[in-house]
């Protein structure tokens, strides 16, 4: 009689008015995608397990992503999982019914993914995305078009204080591949301590791994490397690679592009943003509200995921985490919504 | 490469036109709702399998609805089950967070619900439904509102060519308790037979069952026990049972409360309808679409689930299936859309 009045660590009851919120946020999200242009799919809530782990890379895999998968077994003894992941399911579908359809491709989802988190990290084990992609455009436009709908969309929530993040992997892994192989394991130590600004960190693993000095010191400059577009200019300085530096010039072009969007104060350049989906190629974004101290959007450019199912096909997406939202819409009204 | 291309038996991708057709019959489905008071629940997609067993009868346990369960361990060991069920969630909640709300409490709910079906059934393994219960009202009136709001909802869909049927499991338990104690796995073949309208197998079962003639006669009289209010009249010649009794009465005045609202011609009453989850305790009701070979909607009373988690509270509910709602619709729409 105790365990059934009890729900396990990590999912939640919403009532009445907490349900009236998510769905609010839910509409007011699907709503301006729809206007944008974006058309909805739905997909299984679960599926072969291996569509999950295909869109994991080495690094992850190694760093315990499939154990965080919810697992079990079908009638037939295959064995399924839960949607860990709504662009691995986007990008099978991608690769497979979406044959013959002229690009670009405007998609959006609104469902749960289900992680199992560990119960300390306080994580939801069950959050609630809305998200979208676009597919078959590899193009400097597309990029640039996700981050406007994303502002948009924060604009259609009425959330201002919104910062958002833009990083570029290319060009940590420009830094990094031009002087040195690592194994995954290293390299996903690297990002940890970058993405945690953890400098002296940073230089006592270098030094365990007896990497170049002109690499360390590059390395140890990176976690400073967010702010306005002057800090590409610092990039520059810090590295000669072709693809780093590529990259930065993308994010230069990308800035200038979105400059008059409205909402454009908003976005930030963070290169020492290196954490996230392991198939991302180009640029990552990351939404963070007031309060909130977790990301409640996130996404990315990812040019080789589609590959993975069968098609050649570059993509570029972006979901926002609505239970975060609502926490965040409550907080910026109790503070009297002043931004 | 071969099985990430592919999904599952039993589950879809929805794309596009797909995807927005089953959002406008959930919009239009939860905007009724809206409109005539109901309040929006989010429960979570799995919780401890122990709320969905304790929903369940002995019967059904042995009739192999936790084979159905989607089951699988939590990072702490625990036994958690996808929701087979909204009905026995809310009833958890019911019975804890909704304690000292003023009753009658009016939800609904719209989501997924998970079961392995045998594969040759062709039946979907993930189902959308919505639906909703009316909580904490015992009496007929809740019974008159819940046929009301599915003729209502059956009319915002502008689906016409549809049948509700209501039953009464207190006429059937009426009939079979006043005279013998059977088996649960009788019982349940019983009901089996009853519902396919197999008169001769039900005159052989009884037989093996060595059943009192004059009840073996009442059995076989059920499954013609089918169409509008006279047919109670005939449901009274076969028994005395004062709960069956009561049934029929509860049934003639539910008949003449409905009789004058809108849609009501497409209700009639059917007492061989005896099958369904094994916690409804009085009518029971089933929606039926032209074309499509399984009900569309079921639901109805269960006064003795809430108690099962630990305070006893009476409710009326149904549920709405959105993937053959569609499919209804198509139908219509293609016919002509002629009633």
């Amino acid at each position: 009689m105790n365990q059934i009045r009890h729900l396990p660590p990590g999912v939640k009851d919403f009532l009445f008015e907490e349900a009236r919120r998510r769905r609010q946020v839910e509409r007011l999200l699907t709503g301006l995608l729809e206007q944008r242009g974006y058309q909805e799919i739905i997909t299984p809530t679960f599926e072969y397990g291996e569509v999950f782990l295909a869109a994991s890379r080495e690094e992850e895999l190694k760093n315990g992503l499939p154990e965080k998968m919810y697992r079990f077994l079908d009638r037939n003894g295959q064995f399924l999982a839960l949607r860990s992941d709504f662009t691995a399911q986007i990008a099978r579908i991608a690769a497979t019914r979406l044959q013959g359809m002229e690009p670009p491709i405007h998609i959006y989802y609104s469902g749960k993914v289900f992680r199992a988190e560990a119960q300390h990290a306080g994580k939801s084990r069950e959050k609630w995305q809305v998200g979208f992609e676009i597919l078959g455009d590899g193009g400097f436009e597309a990029d640039t078009r996700a981050i406007c709908t994303i502002l948009d969309a924060f604009a259609a929530l009425s959330l201002r204080q919104v910062r958002i993040a833009i990083g570029h992997i290319g060009f940590f892994d420009g830094v990094l591949n031009g002087s040195v192989k690592l194994a995954s394991e290293a390299r996903r130590d690297i990002k940890y301590l970058i993405e945690r600004k953890d400098v002296e960190g940073l230089r006592l693993l270098c030094e365990q791994l007896d990497l170049p000095s002109g690499l360390t010191r590059a390395l140890m400059q990176i976690p400073a490397l967010h702010g306005d577009a002057s800090i590409l200019q610092r990039a520059r300085q810090i590295t000669a690679q072709p693809s780093a530096i590529a990259a930065i010039e993308h994010l230069e072009k990308l800035w200038q592009n979105i400059a008059e969007h409205p909402g454009a104060d908003s976005v930030f350049i963070d290169l020492s943003e290196v954490e996230g989906m392991g198939y991302y190629t180009g640029i990552m974004i990351k939404a963070f509200a007031a309060g909130i101290g977790q990301e409640v959007g996130s996404g990315g450019r990812y040019d080789d995921l589609v590959a993975r199912f069968g098609r050649a096909m570059p993509a570029v997406g972006f979901s926002f985490d609505v239970d975060l939202l609502v926490e965040a819409s409550r907080n910026a009204s109790q503070s009297g919504g002043a931004s």
